[in-house]
């Protein structure tokens, strides 16, 4: 299919994200009414005073993406704070209106992309992507939503979930045991309130190694998960990307022999630190990787789980032992010198930059099917192939059912295999503000099924924070309190006004 | 004076902190309405629905404070956001009003005190001191605004500023010439925008020295200072409150020499790092001491300089030599060991925890005239007796004129020798909102002259952030742009509607 309403510009040696199903007009030169900078590199859009810019997806911000930078690059970063420039996701597409005139841009392009909008200069966009290998696709029409809708064309069908995820779920990363998870479904079923889900966060595995469960903490998983199902309730375990490193559990062996973890430039393969200790990246560019890891999800459908959250996607990487080492290293040299006041300064940061650090990101390659990419390069697809990895394997093992998938990382093209939820927000109002300004943007992307931590993940919520922000919530597809390990708990019951809370769930 | 109105209860053997000029009725026994929890040490009050509660001053969160908890115990930290319970400031006076009925409380108690408004209990407001040595007020009255104006009085007149102080003001971390000054009053004058004061930050100084200034980077510094005066101008230079340790510099010397330092248990003086590097801090709540940090005043008003704000006076930790010796053997200790992911995130709380440690609070001693007093029990009056050295050296040294004076660190008592500005904020709308909030809340506490860093202090602003909160900062008493080293430039002048921005101020 062809349409015949989008343009579309090469510049460099694009990728095959994956992004787009469809083709458009291919063009040579310029995008119509940019100008490009061939110094810096960047594409230069001039704004006029009625121009309004939607889009972009998860960011920060308003819904009018005027007056901010942003920058797509895919990051680990729980504070979304009003100054950050970059979230867990990036959905490259947006659309300038001025009341009179509209058209849609799509920046193809899998590396860190820079938009300022009107920030620099209010009247000014520049779009600066760090290596320019792009497919830049300008999209006509007469309104906003025909744009949207050529646009959805362009990147196909979205994912649709089962109809049970559209109910009510509880989260929290600290349920332990399945005797925690009854006493959850036991807390809603006596006061009334309608629960569809209980989420599993990192606790249910046993070391944190993907596709395992504790056999100590959940015996007889099998029969759990009918025990909940029973009484109305689905369990959805989240999925890690990285595969601890572990003699003997089958993952880490098989993608070891198979060479399907992400490598080093000397060949051998990253050792990175998250949540199991330390882990190798399956390589879920490469086609092979990603039928192996796929595949892996029957382990838990077949036990009868019909639903995932990928998360750590990114990938988020707590350090890497190549840079760690360099820490120690730098530690030391500043020990023996007397250590004055920028000196401390420089100290601290060196620690407190370990975590996520943009030279770990350009320590490791990709066999892209056949073609070593350095990671830096299509950083923003991992989470997406991750997704679609689980994606087609549902396809050819799950047919007869639709299974719930949404993901943590994302890029424009995941929205064919999974939805989003918004990474870890806190329970701030500000956040509660946050959410109802991401969700138009990342439904314009494509991303149908979405939404955030209802209540707030990180920080101690309250009452009222809980009750406003489910009573937003009862309008986003992903309907789910979830909070962190240490924060207070906000299970609906945990509070005195549960008539209220009973009445918003049963709305919905 | 006695106002019949307020009635004093004792509990434990509290300190005569200096918060209040009048006397009231004592009473024994709990205050009517409060219940005690002898187990805990803590007042319980049942708030009714209806009830609101006002006050608390510099805060976070709303102007009903009900929903959340606050801790006084004045904190140097610049992340200011939903989640956090202190700021810089303790101000523990309160009002409950549901519209029938209302009565006031102050908690006279400089150690850390927690209120907790409504946040475990939506219906409960609890107070918690750390150390039960208070003086607790209850103040009636009919209406809020006779509750306030009894409290004012039990508290005394506020200060007031000179009359250029209601002025614009532009300040920047980072002015660090002459030359750099000029080139804002230029900037300033080119637009016809008038301006009223220039901030000097830390940089003016050497080495970050009090009360000295660098000669190679401001030569002939009095002349400067009349240069700038002719052109309508008067600088404003910071103090902080650590003292540089440094042979030969001669307020290191007479504060070794006099004992006018904090000191630790075993009688040495304690050795922080702050901007300067190691420095003592001067035992502010020791008259003598008080006497002779506030004559050093005299040093740059001797040479033209009218103003002063006082900072890192909570005091402000970077470290102390003695924490970081235990930092360094935490860190040898567990490079020793294989670092698994739980002692990798022990490593690394081990450094963020380095500054404003608690413990660092619990290190140090005053001599509070006479009584050896651990610091962290009188915590909040550091700044206050500060601000109280300068104020109180003004009225001996500068009779004919006022001084300008205001802190980052306060406490009530500190009103009535300068005003306060609410510390490192950041260039957030939501802090814009919050600064709005924390007007009134101030205010009523007895702090006339404040105001926050417009356009916000810390990240990059945008020209729109800086228009809206110079809007509001019409109507704040402390009128001034300020902003952080790395910053974007936030002066007036550098942004495009210059028209704009020159018709608020000319409003002002």
């Amino acid at each position: 299919m062809k349409i015949d309403n989008i343009r579309k510009y090469e510049f460099g040696n694009p990728y095959d994200t994956g992004a787009v199903v469809a083709d458009a007009v291919k063009m040579v030169g310029i995008p119509d009414g940019f100008k490009f900078d061939m110094d810096s590199q960047t594409f230069l859009y001039d704004l006029n005073e009625k121009d309004m810019v939607f889009g972009l997806g998860e960011t920060l911000r308003g819904i009018n993406k005027r007056g901010w930078i942003y920058v797509s690059n895919n990051a680990d970063d729980p504070s979304h704070d009003e100054n950050k420039t970059s979230l867990y996701a990036s959905q490259n597409f947006l659309i300038v209106d001025d009341g009179d005139r509209a058209f849609g841009i799509f920046v193809d392009n899998p590396g860190s992309v820079t938009f300022d909008i009107g920030y620099t200069d209010m009247n000014v966009m520049t779009i600066h992507p760090e290596y320019n290998d792009t497919t830049f696709y300008l999209i006509n029409g007469n309104t906003p939503s025909e744009i949207v809708k050529s646009f959805r064309e362009l990147i196909g069908k979205s994912y649709v979930p089962p109809v049970w995820a559209f109910g009510y779920g509880q989260s929290r990363w600290g349920y332990k045991t399945a005797d925690d998870i009854r006493e959850v479904a036991k807390g809603y079923k006596e006061l009334g309130i309608p629960l569809d889900m209980i989420y599993m966060d990192i606790d249910y595995m046993q070391d944190f190694k993907d596709f395992t469960v504790n056999p100590k903490r959940f015996p007889d998983f099998e029969n759990f998960v009918k025990e909940m199902k029973d009484d109305g309730i689905r369990l959805i375990p989240i999925i890690d990307a990285g595969v601890k490193i572990e003699k003997g559990y089958d993952i880490y062996e098989e993608g070891v022999a198979q060479n399907y973890f992400c490598k080093k430039e000397d060949g051998t393969n990253l050792v990175a630190a998250v949540w199991p200790g330390k882990v190798h990246f399956p390589d879920f560019l490469n086609t092979k990787a990603r039928e192996w890891f796929g595949d892996k999800y029957k382990t838990l459908t077949d036990v009868g789980i019909e639903g995932f959250w990928n998360d750590m996607n990114e990938p988020a990487i707590f350090y890497t032992e190549d840079h760690l080492k360099e820490v120690f290293e730098g530690i030391h040299e500043m020990e023996n010198k007397e250590l004055d006041i920028w000196g401390f300064f420089q100290f601290r940061g060196l620690i407190e930059g370990i975590a996520n650090n943009p030279e770990d990101y350009r320590r490791f390659f990709h066999d892209f099917d056949g073609v070593k990419v350095r990671h830096d390069k299509v950083h923003n697809l991992y989470g997406f192939y991750m997704t679609r990895a689980a994606g087609e394997a549902f396809e050819r093992n799950n047919k007869d059912k639709r299974i719930l998938m949404f993901s943590r990382a994302s890029y424009i093209g995941m929205h064919r295999y999974g939805g989003v939820w918004t990474g870890d927000n806190m329970s701030w109002w500000s956040h509660l503000l946050l959410n109802i300004k991401q969700m138009p943007s990342l439904n314009m992307t494509g991303f149908l099924y979405s939404g955030a931590d209802l209540g707030g993940f990180g920080c101690d919520t309250t009452e009222d924070l809980v009750m406003r922000w489910l009573e937003f919530g009862i309008f986003t597809p992903l309907f789910r309190n979830h909070s962190a390990l240490g924060t207070r708990q906000q299970e609906l019951y945990q509070f005195k006004e549960s008539a209220s809370f009973k009445n918003i769930v049963d709305l919905r």
